[in-house]
């Protein structure tokens, strides 16, 4: 019998989901999780996610680096946010982060009773899908969304994972099914698609467009940054993947 | 500055969404809004939706018409399941009807602090879009789902709706958007496009495809059911639309 692949739309969906028979995938496309992929392909040690601005502080106080972002800006009194250019400079490379952001961080904590929770992005998405279609488990694609509601960028992130696992796996409900209908929409000009979505436009206001199209490129790091013991690490893969476009 | 159209693909996402402001059309096409359009067409008095059995059952009792649905067919102990066809028997003219649904009531039950609550199917979907053009209002459109998950037809619905409203409305997130991309992939076969969804599947088991070919028509009744302290009554319109079919 063939897998299934699913995809929640929203954090605040995820009760629905028996998480216990799945790999969790997330995804929060602009921009923690394509953040998270830069900084652990960077060298970074480990990231420990955390949903509130306080924990971060506290984490800051004993040593961590630590970025926090509220609202597509750097939250007041830390030093790094949630650009990805951010994660690329050299120096981080063996640093501990601790890292708040208003939807994504939010969204791995909530799905830590999954069997793997793994973060997803256009970043590491070739390397993702060989990944899971060479384990034997049912995937769930959760779309960290924008503050619980539904977001376009997740979910044709979502649409295109679910697309390249298809062959092993079969959509568990209707939502991975929209999923690939939107990722076949925009995949050939997904900045245009974009254009006129909620986050697109609240980013635009911050002048981030470099941001944006950095986050939209597919395979440029072929890591797969896993949670172990409430921290991101970077995944001890059985074969290096020779698929990343640098 | 132009009204906004907003898409709630869940019951469970509705605390999100702020409906003192907006006019909220339920939607439940296979098949609980299909129905109370027919059947209100049909001279129905009023409906009342209840979300439980048991405040069904003791409605029945109290000598109203009842209809109970779960799982897609009649509960135990009820006359009236939630096919269109058993709305259409002109005996039922100005009798007074109660109902639940697996879905479809519990949304409209959720809905009740809104300016006003509407029903939609593309039974009445043009009656429906010229009513709203015409009002002052902001509109959510909820999608019933199944069981809290996203699906696909009633998303369809929203996406027609949204299409219809946009030279007066703008899409307030990326959920219409999405909507109507989905609308756009399936208008051409929507019969075809919906065959792999979860809830097709599930209605074709039970051999229903009469229901499902009769509730994707549009424009078969020129009525809108609206709540009122309650229950569903016909809304009187300025003027009968001239848009139906038959």
């Amino acid at each position: 019998m063939k897998r299934t692949v699913d995809v929640c739309f929203s954090p605040d969906l995820l009760h629905l989901y028996d998480l216990e028979d799945k790999v969790v995938v997330v995804v929060d496309i602009l921009r923690a999780t394509s953040c998270m992929t830069t900084a652990i392909a960077h060298g970074v040690k480990s990231i420990t996610p955390v949903a509130s601005l306080e924990e971060c502080e506290i984490l800051k106080m004993k040593g961590l680096l630590a970025a926090a972002e509220r609202d597509g800006q750097i939250a007041e009194g830390f030093d790094m946010g949630n650009s990805p250019f951010s994660y690329m400079d050299e120096t981080i490379g063996g640093k501990e982060l601790a890292v708040t952001t208003t939807n994504g961080t939010l969204a791995i904590t909530k799905s830590k009773n999954a069997i793997q929770v793994l973060i997803g992005s256009f970043l590491n998405i070739s390397t993702l899908a060989e990944y899971l279609l060479n384990e034997p488990h049912n995937v769930l694609i959760l779309c960290a969304g924008w503050k619980g509601k539904f977001n376009l960028e997740d979910t044709i992130f979502a649409g295109a994972l679910a697309k390249r696992l298809c062959t092993e796996f079969k959509e568990a409900c209707d939502a991975p099914l929209a999923a690939i209908t939107l990722y076949e929409a925009a995949k050939d000009d997904m900045i245009g698609f974009l254009a006129n979505s909620s986050h697109v436009k609240r980013l635009q206001r911050l002048d981030i467009h470099k941001d944006i199209d950095f986050c939209l490129q597919e395979d440029i790091y072929p890591v797969i940054p896993v949670l172990k013991k409430g921290k991101l690490v970077k995944m001890k893969l059985k074969r290096q993947l020779e698929i990343t476009r640098l």
